[in-house]
């Protein structure tokens, strides 16, 4: 089959890579479109150290499934950390906190940057008939979204700030424009693009720096850049929270005496809950269309992780 | 009065320093005892930009309170944050936070290495008799080692590493001790007298890199240094939770990725509970005698402070 693949140094197009071949309790899923996300970008750059088959974001049809055969024909999207099943964190049901797990295209697992995949039945949530394709393929990256709301209790009175109106900046302040509060997303410009983007969406805007110091008590950071915390520091109040969603591959400079002296709370966010997820986009409550840019067919991968590396670039599809 | 003061460069002890004229509201306390803090000697070398008198740890009694005459005779501990009683965190009693606040030997506010320190009534906090000056000088660093159980929620199964055997990680274990949890502290050497003195105490403790990656549930950076954040990201588990006790003059080098992966909660933490400092002392649950290293005459302040910054050395006090 086609897949799109890294080898720890270059990133090709292999059009004979080996079709996986389901284990026990597994489907194979045939992907019919997926999504380029900032993480397969630093992959690129060297996190994660991953090497195989890129790609995590995807919607596909179940092609085969020996153990359940009812979800052959079905359309799925699946969640990406696989367990051991028997740690700590596994037997708590917390599979993306495995010790020993493998991550679809980010951690000793291909991804989805194929013709087909190989997935355990328990990661596949079937989607809903009114969503489209074109809808579905963000279900995992809504989902790490709207994670935000299982971590912090947003109240009617706080003041959210979410930096960053990237790929996840977009679909973070998407998915809190409904939780009441006062939001605001936060770009390097008010003309750019991206902020443009949010407005129509009906979210209020505001240039990097323009807020005052500490007005936000929660601020959650998409940037995907180290300088994204020291931004965040500014803009949130005394104990409030900063939410950080987004991994880069290097260490950052930060004052952590601020966060110590006016005793703010840092909670680290990564994937989210997929039913609240395709819930959202069933009932029209986020629609992330507006965010894609381009869709390639997968031949031309390579294309579209240069397309989707480029400043201010949302979302880029891969069709296999 | 005599008075060990700091202009930005240097600390010189002032024999004709002018004796603080209370204001309304205010006390006139004469300072019995006061304790040298990690927080003191980053001023030395920059931090915060304080000039004026040093010093916010003391025990003192009271001689002048116009306001409050019934006060006057009586021993005080007093709390360090004057907030300007106007803005959103002092109209809901958080001082602490208070934007426009002096902070005593800190921030815009002499001191109390000196004879005497003028401090707002609603700062003082009378100490109970059975508790002797020697231990109630550690009011303020017990309150602000309490204040780990205000933001955390310990559970009896938890596992909780105190980084740093210094000051305030010999008030954190200590403080820690009676939350019904497992509780190591770590220290850099197995043999070293501060770990010995935590061992005396019945607190289990380990050398720095002889816990397990991830062991903890709770971490405590009391480490005083850029490190100790690294140290504690290593040992807190998936989930976890990371209390960041001190501050220091200098930016770190951190690796947030960790923080976002393995999604967890860094908590700053500052001022603590007056009260339940002076409760721990009077019941005898907390004793912090064993941590004073030396008295010195405020006369001798700068030798003290040498004293004070030297490695390991623990608390070094000053009778005015």
């Amino acid at each position: 089959m086609y897949a799109l693949t890294y080898d720890g140094t270059t990133a090709r197009v292999d059009p004979e890579y080996p079709t996986p071949k389901p284990a026990s309790g597994e489907a194979l899923v045939q992907v019919l479109l997926a999504g380029i996300c900032s993480t397969d970008l630093e992959i690129l750059r060297g996190y994660a150290g991953f090497s195989g088959v890129l790609g995590h974001e995807f919607i596909g049809v179940v092609v085969t499934c020996i153990d359940q055969p009812d979800l052959v024909g079905q359309r799925v999207a699946g969640e990406i950390n696989i367990g051991c099943g028997e740690c700590a964190f596994c037997v708590r049901g917390i599979r993306e906190h495995c010790l020993r797990r493998q991550v679809v295209g980010i951690r000793a697992r291909d991804g989805v940057f194929a013709q087909f995949v190989a997935l355990p039945i328990a990661n596949l949530h079937v989607v809903p008939e009114n969503v489209p394709d074109e809808s579905a393929v963000f279900t995992e990256p809504l989902a790490a979204a709207l994670r935000v709301l299982e971590q912090v209790d947003i109240q009617p009175a706080d003041r959210i700030a979410v930096i960053g109106a990237g790929r996840l900046g977009q679909l973070v302040a998407r998915s809190l424009a409904g939780a009441g509060a006062e939001l605001v997303a936060v770009g390097r410009q008010m003309t750019s693009r991206n902020l443009t983007l949010l407005r129509s969406a009906g979210i209020a805007t505001a240039a990097r720096g323009s807020l005052p110091h500490g007005w936000a008590d929660v601020v959650v950071d998409c940037t995907g850049s180290p300088a994204g915390f020291a931004d965040a520091l500014d803009l949130v109040r005394s104990q409030g929270t900063i939410v950080l969603k987004s991994t880069y591959h290097s260490a950052a400079e930060v004052d952590m005496s601020r966060v110590v002296v006016d005793e703010i709370q840092v909670i680290g966010s990564r994937c989210g809950p997929f039913d609240a997820a395709l819930e959202a986009l069933a009932s029209g409550q986020v629609d992330p269309r507006p965010l894609i840019e381009a869709t390639y067919p997968l031949a031309q991968g390579l294309e579209a992780l240069d397309y989707a590396a480029r400043s201010g670039v949302l979302k880029v599809l891969l069709q296999p």
